[in-house]
């Protein structure tokens, strides 16, 4: 929600205003979203949000079932094909939800009982990644790291009780390399923040 | 000003919302902020905030004059012991301000007559550095690109005027190397934004 501050014609500038939760537009979830005593925003460190990115795509899969989600199976696939994720990596999704954004109904997916539609990363594929590779980071195209259809948000969880982040509604992830880029996680260090927009750039 | 918008108690997941100004905090200054028909914060490109960044230092004199400015002859001192600005750079001006920022009387150093007074870009210095070198924008680790004591805004006219952009209350400037670094701007691309907040990450 946003109101005009400031015009040009009646104070020399033009500004606005926002009313914005942290969870809003691209954002990152810290620590502290689901985890009591978790790091909260200012607490994660620069080199923390300078990372080497892989895109694991699953958009296929997900134009037939909005339930999909990554598996342990898709990152063996995604390693045969791309390479090894690297170490302090940021693993993100492709599932092509970006394409919906403009449509919110379309992308919440909520179904006439409420629940909501949209893919995410499976509790074991988020098991495996911090015990067999070092991550930083989960990223999605989606609302949530967790599938929409998820009640107990257990890849928040798993997540961020390691101490690790998450990144939510990113865009273009079809745009850059499977497999080495770098991306920079610009996250607004919002006091006592849970998290917060973050305009994330790629470069490769 | 913020408020708690969910509690992991209470809701399963901790979150803030904000009531922020676009130009609060370390943040961006779009060409529309002074400029009527200038671009927007989502009209800037991703290609113009990854770019070199040089540090011109003024603290001596700002601490000894709180009106001081970045003058040509900075630059030209600047240029003889660092070598040439490059092109598409981020000239950013070190005044030691930031050590002032938990102070705000001192940050803003208001006068009894209510004028403000702290370090910024002289017209001339704007002026020449858009001429004579191709930068992509002026940055300070004080509260405006114009010195605190300017009521009239030339060096924001003129910079916004020429389609560049501006960055207001950078930290840390002192440890970044004075040319050589690549910074990331990473703008929240608020819908009309006149600007916005932007967390800037340098490497080098």
């Amino acid at each position: 929600m946003r109101r005009t501050a400031g015009t040009i014609e009646n104070d020399g500038y033009y500004e606005q205003e926002w009313r914005i939760n942290e969870h809003a537009g691209t954002h990152v979830d810290a620590p502290a979203h689901f985890t009591a005593g978790g790091r909260t925003a200012p607490e994660l460190q620069p080199s923390e949000l300078v990372t080497p990115a892989v895109v694991i795509g699953i958009a296929v899969r997900a134009a037939r079932n909005s339930d999909a989600v990554v598996t342990v199976d898709d990152i063996r696939a995604f390693e045969r094909q791309y390479g090894r994720i690297p170490d302090d990596a940021a693993v993100l999704m492709y599932s092509g939800w970006g394409a919906k954004v403009s449509d919110p109904d379309a992308y919440r997916g909520t179904d006439a009982a409420g629940t909501l539609h949209f893919p995410g990363f499976g509790q074991d594929a988020c098991e495996w990644l911090l015990r067999h590779r070092r991550i930083r980071s989960l990223g999605v195209d989606t609302l949530s790291i967790d599938p929409g259809n998820s009640a107990t948000f257990d890849t928040h969880l798993i997540l961020t009780g390691a101490d690790r982040y998450g990144l939510e509604n990113l865009a273009n992830l079809d745009r850059i390399p499977r497999n080495g880029a770098t991306i920079f996680v610009g996250l607004i260090p919002y006091e006592r923040g849970s998290g917060g927009q973050a305009r994330v750039l790629a470069t490769w």
